[in-house]
């Protein structure tokens, strides 16, 4: 709208206020946008149609206590070979929207609308970008969650704290469900972080939902296609999935790893946020030879968008090879 | 709309045309997309904001005559080492829209409507995507050529045969402009491709464009904080960019390489495409020793959208590292 505006300026008003100036150099310079495209990227597996939305990224300074047995000079020196920037950090969302053909699934909702604010737009892009991929919130038919941390659940609700997608079956792991909803659990649980997602669990699927969820198993089928595969570690009842249709089959990791730099060239390395950081580095390697020795595509929640991959070994660690992007499907 | 009307529906036809299905069941499924995202990424290096647009793919069956000096299998290896198709090649294509706050400058124009239409809408986006992002083809001020492949001289032509950017001053390498409209060149240049290509961009600057351009030299700018660079071999007047603002520097590379996959990896590898191959390969591993050397974020036409990387020595060969999508600006 506005290079119209500017293109009909130019012809008159532009000229006439700048009557020296030769028709070419009185054309207004065009804006500089500012905003990046609305980030969703779509595939296909088998007859299923994936479309990977952005829910934005999150940057903070890099603290001693981010990777509990690595220091920081060792971080900056994984981040600094992989070309990023030291001494900061950035976590990247990626929740999906899975058209099954029958159902309209979403796994993992993002930040949510409150993170928007408060991170003066840089996540909890998940409607919005929705919206841009052309669809409507209210025709979501099923809401698959991986695991209760606040970036994956807390945009089951809308900005004005009803449920984002009102007419969707929420699907939550039954061992997240059990330990999350537990009150021995979150009486027992150290104060700070801890106390904090359990309450912001309890506001979410208590307060706000009713604990209208549908709890489910690993090693069944929770949407059409679509398998649960239990990769504890990170939170008890952390899930995965593998989705698959005809010949086609992708890996859905969730948090198997967070940025793949350091997290997948350093599987050894234990971020705070796993909550038993032994077994997710056991999970994490048992999942990652598993994907390398069958050559399966990883689609990642935390790696850069659109987060679609395959892996190789490279020494200790893994070596994240993104797909090409598809400019046409 | 789809879904709205849907949603209208759902409510009241549907459930009287199924009176027996729960009003759950009645909601008709969401239609699959089958529809790419608008293939468009912005950043900006400094004050300058780049647009990198895609102009979609060409995907063909790996002929042995592909590549000079490899063998059919040889090229398969190296594809299925990257977790790509054998037997089959597929080449990615990358205009910029690059504002400079004063000037709005397209490098490169894709295949053009034509080839949209013979390509069945594969490839000759560029115009599509543009306007997705914004764009206006009347508000470009300059159109900067990189060599006189019809990848990225025929979008300069609109599907009527008139300029697609009727208000765009063209810009085109002086060493690559003598050679293609030197009738001595022509009459000498073998029969089929090089006839073909020849005949392509008379028809574009003779016959469409009336010869209205501008050469420009090497080592100079052609824009605000865009410097030609001599990076010959793949045409006689191939040429590659440095833009730069502020701190901020990015080293374009135009067809320095092709699909990185096998190219980059292999930089001893001639494609039948670069016409002094020995040149090319020692303009290529120039270019990129220097690039690796200097850290130099690449921005390349031809690695898979949108194409900003940096590169590491692997080998013999070079490993590129996609800079990660900022989903936010």
């Amino acid at each position: 709208m506005e290079i119209s505006r500017r293109d009909a300026l130019a012809g008159a008003a532009a000229l006439a206020a700048a009557p020296m100036l030769a028709a070419n150099d009185a054309k207004a310079a065009a804006p500089i946008v500012d905003k990046q495209a609305p980030s969703f990227y779509r595939y296909k597996v088998g007859d299923i149609e994936v479309t990977v939305v952005s829910d934005g990224r999150f940057t903070f300074p890099l603290e001693d206590s981010f990777i509990l047995n690595a220091r920081k000079d060792e971080i900056n020196a994984a981040l600094e070979k992989a070309f990023l920037p030291r001494d900061v950090f950035t976590i990247y969302f990626a929740p999906l929207v899975i058209n099954t053909g029958g159902k309209l699934v979403v796994i993992d909702t993002g930040n949510g609308p409150v993170a928007k604010v408060n991170n003066k737009g840089s996540n909890g892009l998940l409607v919005e970008n929705m919206v841009a991929a052309g669809f409507d919130p209210k025709a979501v038919d099923m809401v698959v969650i991986s695991h209760f941390h606040t970036d994956h659940v807390n945009g089951l609700l809308a900005a004005d704290g009803t449920p984002a997608f009102p007419n969707a079956e929420v699907l939550v792991p039954a061992a997240e469900w059990k330990f999350w909803m537990d009150d021995g659990e979150m009486s027992r649980a150290p104060a700070g972080r801890m106390q904090g997602l359990f309450k912001n669990n309890r506001n979410i699927f208590d307060a706000a939902l009713k604990r209208k969820v549908t709890p489910y198993e690993w090693n069944k089928e929770v949407a059409p296609g679509l398998l649960a595969v239990e990769t504890i570690g990170h939170t008890p009842g952390h899930t995965s999935y593998v989705l698959s249709s005809g010949s086609g089959k992708v890996f859905i990791q969730s948090d198997v790893t967070n940025n793949p730099n350091p997290f997948a060239t350093h599987p050894g390395w234990h971020a705070f946020f796993d909550q038993d950081a032994d077994m997710a580095e056991k999970t994490r390697r048992r999942i990652y030879d598993m994907v390398v020795a069958e050559k399966l595509l990883v689609q990642a929640f935390h790696y850069p968008f659109p987060g679609l991959a395959h892996l190789e070994k490279d020494g200790d660690g893994y070596r994240v090879v993104p797909m090409p992007w598809n400019p046409t499907i």
